[in-house]
């Protein structure tokens, strides 16, 4: 099976032109099948404003009303989503960016809770894989914003982290896949507050031990739990790091990788 | 060779949400491979009003500074493609949005012009038919958002006609491309005041003849030279008329059909 990176880089990143661009000249670099998914908060944050259409956050989840979901497309898919795509191409990578209505390739509903009303967000249902490995088989990068359809018309904001998980379960069966989640940090702290103190190397049984002995921070608990599912799913490895160091993400020298061995 | 529809809608239908969802059930039911091509200046102008970037045009066009342009491409890329992908998908036609970035789709160079500065305006070098037939061969229906990059980093805004005519006729080697402008007349017009004077059909010899005796309103005189062009550059036929008609217009009873006989 071919290798396939998934890589979700996070808001800092999209939101700092310099970092941006650095980031994405390693990622044009990068040898093989790869997949970019973005977010871009505090981009659709600043047009809000400038909009005058108020913003609320619950628990850091955008509330999606009409107007703020139209804002959020046109961030997302438009603005954010094409200036990748021209960078990459200007790095010589061929790349093509998607929403999740684009191709079909994410389907979602809008989700229900009972105790806050979230508006246009939705929970994904289903990855086409077939869609996305069209492109991929093209030798052309796939660059998604995190938008997705519930098929009867309606495009939802969908929680980025949460797409690159399900892309990376869906194509582990056609795909040797490492799954890249790069933000802020360095990789998993022991100390949240030292960058110094990465963990190299996590294990579930580690990942346990570090748990019991309350050795992770509290915030960083969901993401790691969802990395060890997609590892449970089919995913091949999981490497948490910051974007500036992809390559050193991808050999393995910085950040913390996460296997089931 | 398989058929191709390459159909440009207009602002007038982009504008009304009625009107497009009308249309888009058309689209979605037509049968074959197809295309389409949308702008959607007037939704741009509303957003560039509420965020006080005043608009500047020219002779009908758009001088788009980089303010203008991160305008455009929000709406024309991010809301009005995703929208109209999510309600072709909804109506049960699959779909992908692009714009030229994507997959290299569309390559152009920023206009330069000795009287008019223009700004980040494309006129378009080539068209990557090949990555355009590849999503079409999967039966998927292409939505093209009217901007186009250099291969340098940098967006364009590029006139949804001009795109329209230059992707009907690179693929016209591969397709039997029948080309659609669709807008809010009823087609070529006698009196441009009276809609029921649509002239059927016109071959050269009668354009030169309507020309000559200057019964062709002085507007149409660029559409129909494109056309024209087109049609002398491999595509099968050009359509002029009502979205709302579409179906008339491929059966030919309705609109106006140019042919080269």
């Amino acid at each position: 099976m071919d290798s396939l990176y998934v890589i979700k880089i996070g808001g800092n990143i999209i939101d700092d032109e310099q970092k941006l661009s650095s980031f994405l000249q390693l990622f044009a670099k990068l040898e093989g099948k790869k997949i970019l998914i973005h977010g871009g908060g505090k981009l659709a944050t600043k047009l809000a404003e400038k909009m005058g259409v108020e913003q609320t956050m619950v628990d850091g989840r955008r509330i999606t009303d009409a107007e703020t979901l139209k804002i959020v497309t046109m961030v997302y898919a438009g603005a954010i989503n094409k200036n990748i795509v021209a960078q990459l191409q200007a790095n010589g990578c061929n790349a093509t960016g998607i929403s999740g209505a684009d191709g079909n390739a994410i389907l979602a509903h809008k989700r229900i809770n009972a105790s806050v009303e979230y508006g246009f967000v939705g929970d994904v249902d289903k990855v086409n894989g077939g869609f996305i490995s069209s492109i991929l088989n093209q030798e052309i990068a796939v660059v998604v914003a995190p938008i997705t359809h519930d098929q009867k018309g309606q495009l939802l904001n969908t929680n980025a982290d949460t797409i690159a998980q399900e892309i990376a379960k869906e194509l582990s069966s056609n795909y040797n896949v490492e799954l890249i989640y790069s933000f802020e940090k360095s990789g998993v702290l022991l100390d949240a507050n030292d960058d110094s103190t990465v963990i190299p190397s996590i294990t579930p049984a580690y990942y346990q031990q570090l748990k019991n002995e309350q050795k992770i921070f509290a915030g960083m608990i969901p993401k790691l739990d969802n990395a060890f599912t997609a590892l449970n799913s089919g995913v091949k490895k999981v490497i948490i790091g910051k974007a500036e160091e992809l390559n050193d993400l991808i050999t393995g020298t910085k950040g913390t990788s996460l296997t089931n061995e």
